[in-house]
């Protein structure tokens, strides 16, 4: 299996997690999706990551598409540790917080810190790239306090997201976070229960592969990689 | 069953839509949302239209939690005029369109547009209503030019979108088009087959309650109920 991601693409980060959680070890291919190759056009005309490619050929990309496709194809074999609950009522919960961190804490938090931080520094200046705009990092830094106290909130009965078992919520609020603390831009001390469940969540071997990230010239955060952080 | 829903609320729309096509009459409880009342943010945390509530009190929030729970509860006894198809390779392609209407055409054309043109108008400056920047509506209306290329370029090897038949992807396309064409926003000279396809799903019984719409101070383009546009 093939995965086209980027590093920083916090969906390509849920994709990843979810197929180490699965046993899956695809072959990652680095995609910058602002160069807008053509070859990968041809794989999603939306030109974005993740874009998932069976051995067969057969392509499956964004999201939401992808994290269903995994779960009908690879779900039922996992038993106990799937991703997705197979109560109708567990499915609404996790899809409604996978919603939650894939579309809104996306919007809100993670798509602004990235693009500003990130994206913008490698992408020429006539495609909309140069220095960060500071008032959509400090809008994005403020947003990120109420989802980590709701996430608090959720595990106040709770001992996963959204419910009893890790399923797809917890991998896909991990995910966009940890693309956040690489860039050092999660208060912690904001919730002590968000805190916990992400240190949980963070020593799981499917974590390992992210943590040992680095980006040449940007460095992560102290924090990012320490399971004691 | 009740639908929390907004006229100019695209994922609204489709789950209207969605609904009459499987037979349901939902009551229909207009939510303004920049209101934030307390009683439906306790219904969903996000703050968003649609929510759905069963009879027995269960909730449904979001346009993807939705139409997924709609065809995993219902989808079965529709048949062959089931939304969501049953193969997996039909399915991938039909979450690949939903996303796209639902996360990017939304993005790109339908939320900017009509937050400009509508939202801001009844919402009180101090929480940012006012005047429509009209940069960002000239972006909108250049974005969904290539929109339309693309419903036209997959018509041309297809009866609806996603295939051989209508599915939540027609809807999706649908619901978001018919929000923008009620402003006038859309530029049907710019693809015939876009144009002949849209046609077919406006004449739809279920499309009837949407072309009746009309918002005080604010009535529809022309062509919005006109079957022969």
């Amino acid at each position: 299996m093939q995965l086209y991601h980027h590093p920083f693409c916090a969906h390509s980060r849920l994709v990843r997690l979810a197929l180490s959680e699965m046993g899956i070890e695809p072959e990652l291919i680095e995609e910058r999706v602002w160069e807008r190759r053509a070859d990968f056009l041809m794989l999603d005309p939306a030109g974005a990551t993740p874009v998932l490619v069976e051995d067969d050929g057969f392509v499956v990309p964004g999201i939401d598409p992808i994290t269903e496709y995994l779960d009908e194809t690879r779900g039922s074999a996992l038993g106990a540790r799937r991703l997705m609950p197979v109560h109708i009522g567990e499915r609404v919960e996790v899809r409604r917080l996978s919603s939650w961190f894939n579309h809104k804490f996306y919007a809100e938090v993670s798509e602004p810190l990235v693009r500003e931080k990130v994206y913008k520094r490698y992408t020429p200046r006539e495609l909309g790239g140069g220095p960060p705009d500071m008032a959509i990092i400090r809008a994005a830094r403020a947003n990120i306090r109420y989802h980590l106290q709701y996430i608090g909130w959720l595990l106040k009965a709770r001992n996963w997201l959204a419910g009893d078992r890790m399923t797809y919520a917890d991998l896909a609020a991990a995910a966009h976070i940890s693309s956040v603390d690489y860039l050092g831009d999660v208060p912690w001390e904001e919730d002590e229960g968000a805190k916990i469940w992400y240190a949980r969540i963070k020593s799981r071997p499917a974590f390992r592969p992210l943590l040992a990230l680095t980006m040449a010239g940007m460095p992560p955060a102290p924090c990012y990689a320490d399971l004691d952080f």
